[in-house]
């Protein structure tokens, strides 16, 4: 287990803390293209999983039995922030499945969204299920045990058919055999897989560009490309690196983060999987630690790196609004990368 | 730079994130007892210099003149969480003073203790700058502004003669001229310093037992253990790490975060001060490393440790309130620790 310095954050330009982490570009055909720390170690995906695990969503045909359309898809994939318009979606989802939020297997929580949650507490209003960033894919599995008449009960435990199925899926895209690896709980009940970092490359690659997969589960993916891509609002929120990016590059990077650091992006066009974790989790620098690697690849133009630029070194004002520091990838980190513009 | 596994956070028993770290135990005549990483290299100790700001507060005779009260030295030395309590003496404090909430420098925010934060919002209120973690020190500097017949305006900024006067005594405590290190700014408007991590371990452990400092800063000194000490809640608040470590020792080990990851402990019976940089400014991190360490030193007796279980190891728990995961010290780190108990 090793990591690089990734990104450190700076206080009237003096480095405060510093972030480590590791990071592995791959092809579609598994090959490794860049990599930084131990690529090897092994981590927990977590929410990064979140749109392989869709996949089952619309291959089964449930996708198509209940005439999803590409915000709910992009939804199912989505770790949202409980924005209003996240909340109404699943609970019209849910509706139209005849079911409610009582059906969630997730906890009732605070949307994530500061603003929407200071909104409910205003309001007299409690956290609830709908609000929790992963009630979306919840109601996608709800969809798939549904359509395949499962049952509903525990759909979240690792021995229900819908986990085995998922496990199935997930192990054919990552080429390794999940089982074999330690298994946690997710933070919203569900099985929490583990696989080495380049795995997840490989399974993101394979995302990106899924030619050598089944006909069946390649079609599912693009399906999804498309949702999310013309629905990016829906896969994280408003001000997120995620919907940004995913908006500004016309989906051509399709990102997607992971509690405790982790973050992938898809690039279809180039079929190119990339996984990094942050070693101590922060959300942070995952954003920064990625943004500086597709700008080494070379991945964004000019144009896309200026709309996304309070992401690639963002600011930190102190409570008086006095901007006092920022956050920014390491000096010593990614040679070449075009520093004027980044740092 | 270099830094060492401190702690890991878990997930069913395998480590998801890692979190690195220095630091340092120095006695009070600046030899180093025990140390982890690189430690001379630059930190900033932000809110970890608050016991040691307060000092001046004492010694030029401003405490006596407002006849300042234990709870409102504690305060003065604080980190708090915003609660109802340090809302209400930071207010009482300011009205004695002639003063109010405007004179404060430090911005409005929202408590950092979520039930108050939530309670105020669903009062239909907003955040203030009594809430602000500050506010009590700020309060502190405008009593020996006042005392001093100082400007009350910008009191905050390095210009100013209370600033001078504080960077001084720091400088004294630290055995450094900080006016030759990088300076920014704070969270709060006021100056924030940089030192190497083993100055402020020193300054820590001159804290601890300042019998080689003048009289006047020596009685300073125990003034405010002694208020520290029969105030516990006042310097941080209910359910914190930092209260409950000193009221569980009864004064015998006084901690103080500072953001960022900093956390010093001062140990008045052994002449020790203990500094320490979790290197991503993590947190969570901090106080398991702190008490890792304690526990290492032997500072803390099986009773101690029993009551601080809950921050000694804290369990991570999910929406569902199943216990997922834990944090605790890293495996490798400190030999001869007494892991059955702590892990």
């Amino acid at each position: 287990m090793s990591y690089e310095l990734f990104v450190e954050v700076t206080r009237n330009g003096t480095v405060e803390s510093r972030h480590f982490g590791a990071a592995v570009v791959c092809d579609f055909k598994g090959d490794v293209v860049d990599r930084w720390g131990d690529i090897e170690s092994l981590i927990f995906p977590r929410s990064a999983l979140k749109p392989l695990l869709a996949i089952h969503l619309v291959e089964s045909g449930a996708s198509d039995r209940y005439a999803l359309n590409n915000a709910e898809l992009s939804l199912a994939c989505s770790s949202h922030q409980g924005e209003q318009m996240h909340q109404n979606l699943v609970a019209s989802w849910l509706n139209r499945l005849g079911l409610t939020e009582e059906h969630l297997a997730c906890g009732a929580v605070l949307p994530e969204h500061t603003e929407s949650a200071h909104q409910l507490l205003a309001a007299g209003q409690a956290g609830c299920r709908l609000h929790h960033n992963c009630s979306g894919k919840h109601t996608g599995f709800l969809t798939t045990a549904l359509y395949l008449e499962l049952p509903l009960d525990n759909y979240h435990q690792l021995e229900h058919p819908l986990q085995q199925l998922s496990l199935d899926i997930l192990s054919d895209l990552a080429d390794i055999d999940l089982e074999q690896y330690p298994m946690g709980v997710d933070g919203c009940g569900l099985p929490a897989p583990t696989m080495p970092l380049i795995q997840l490359a490989r399974a993101t690659a394979r995302f990106a560009n899924p030619v050598d997969l089944s006909d069946d589960r390649a079609q599912a993916i693009y399906r999804l490309h498309e949702a999310i891509t013309n629905e990016p609002l829906y896969i994280a929120g408003h001000g997120t690196m995620v919907s940004e990016l995913n908006e500004v590059t016309r989906g051509s990077v399709l990102a997607k983060t992971g509690a405790e650091g982790i973050l992938t992006a898809a690039l279809p066009e180039r079929g190119l999987g990339i996984a990094l974790k942050i070693s101590d989790g922060s959300a942070r620098a995952r954003s920064v630690a990625l943004l500086a690697i597709l700008d080494y690849l070379g991945a964004l133009s000019d144009e896309e790196k200026n709309k996304l630029q309070a992401h690639i070194s963002p600011t930190i004002e102190n409570s008086r609004g006095l901007v006092v520091g920022e956050i920014r990838p390491a000096a010593s980190w990614l040679p070449g990368l075009d520093r004027e513009r980044v740092l």
